[in-house]
């Protein structure tokens, strides 16, 4: 379920450049949310940055994300420092007549805010279960449920969707006036994540998991 | 070209799970930073983290990115400032028979440095080329080259690969004792970021550029 409200701009979220590329639209940060399997968690640490790889996913209005209990990540979704999580796909090479208007069509998100732990067991073990049904639908209740042991030693955290913004460029190659003459190829290859044939264990069953249609060739 | 060498570890790439999983081969690093369109850059503004993601390229032992000279990227990246950048692939969804043991294989590369400008306009022509031809090879020669006043809205930056690692993770699923019973399909679903068919703009060549190998079907 997505929102459909939109997130209020901040000094921080404001577009300076390319504002019609920009959404505050909850739906559109939502849709690249629910599609990623990874995200991007900067946090500040000593004073550096830090930026580590993480998978979200969400339920509602907040962004989950798990690890090991003692991880730099989270720790820093855990003690409430401020945080940054960003998003990105690129949907196609944008190929033009002339060098520098080469570009890529996206779609990418940021959100800033700060974490908090989930630690009652019997919630971490309610809300893992969503991870699951994102690899692949339905498959949560296919699975042995996690037990006392491996929820002990998996932290869960999770960040309010309260503060960011959504970018997305979709369109075809600019041409300018020097470019006259010059006749490359022009035009869009899109790119799009797609699932290959499953590999099954030898202990598997025969009937492969649903695939989710975006990763459908 | 990729270096044969090794990074030295420091105390913020040591690995200390999974130690396994880690990597600080330059010939690893390099081959995800060649293979990914999208980086995420983190730096600290008035204290606070902030993930932006740009389009990596590498020229031997630098990865550069550009970006519009008054962005908060580019000044990051110009001012000297501590910076963290990050890649990540997911290759694979690895479905297990319990939901603790689900997860993912991919291949992350983290870098520490500081950034530089890159200011002289030919030197900037120069290095922007092998972008041109990371999204298709041989394109550099066909296009229209940059001129003066298009070199002067365009900011390059450069960070020196010195301190980082990688992370891969590449195995089939688990399977502990308590999954006795339980026989969901078990296996790997592989994931890959491929082309679709190029979509030419009315007044393109008929010859569709060459498409890296990797993203072809």
């Amino acid at each position: 379920m997505s929102s459909d409200e939109a997130l209020t701009p901040t000094d921080r979220t404001k577009f300076n450049r390319y504002p019609g590329r920009g959404s505050y639209e909850r739906a559109e940060i939502d849709a690249i949310i629910d599609e990623s399997l990874v995200c991007h968690v900067g946090f500040v640490e000593d004073g550096l940055p830090v930026v580590i790889p993480a998978s979200p996913w969400r339920i509602g209005d907040w962004l989950y994300l798990h690890g090991a209990p003692k991880s730099r990540l989270m720790a820093a979704f855990a003690d409430g420092r401020p945080l940054c999580v960003s998003f990105a796909f690129v949907d196609g090479l944008i190929m033009a007549r002339s060098a520098m208007r080469h570009s890529t069509d996206y779609r990418s998100a940021m959100l800033f805010g700060t974490g908090e732990a989930v630690d009652d067991p019997e919630e971490k073990a309610r809300v893992l279960m969503p991870l699951i049904d994102k690899l692949s639908p339905g498959r949560a209740e296919l699975v042995r449920p996690p037990n006392v042991s491996e929820l002990a030693v998996t932290a869960v955290a999770r960040m309010a969707i309260r503060e960011g913004s959504a970018k997305i460029r979709k369109a075809p190659p600019t041409m300018v006036e020097p470019d006259a003459g010059w006749t490359p190829w022009t035009g869009t290859v899109p790119l799009s994540i797609r699932a290959g044939q499953p590999q099954p264990t030898e202990d598997s069953n025969d009937r492969p998991p649903p695939i989710l249609p975006r990763w459908l060739g």
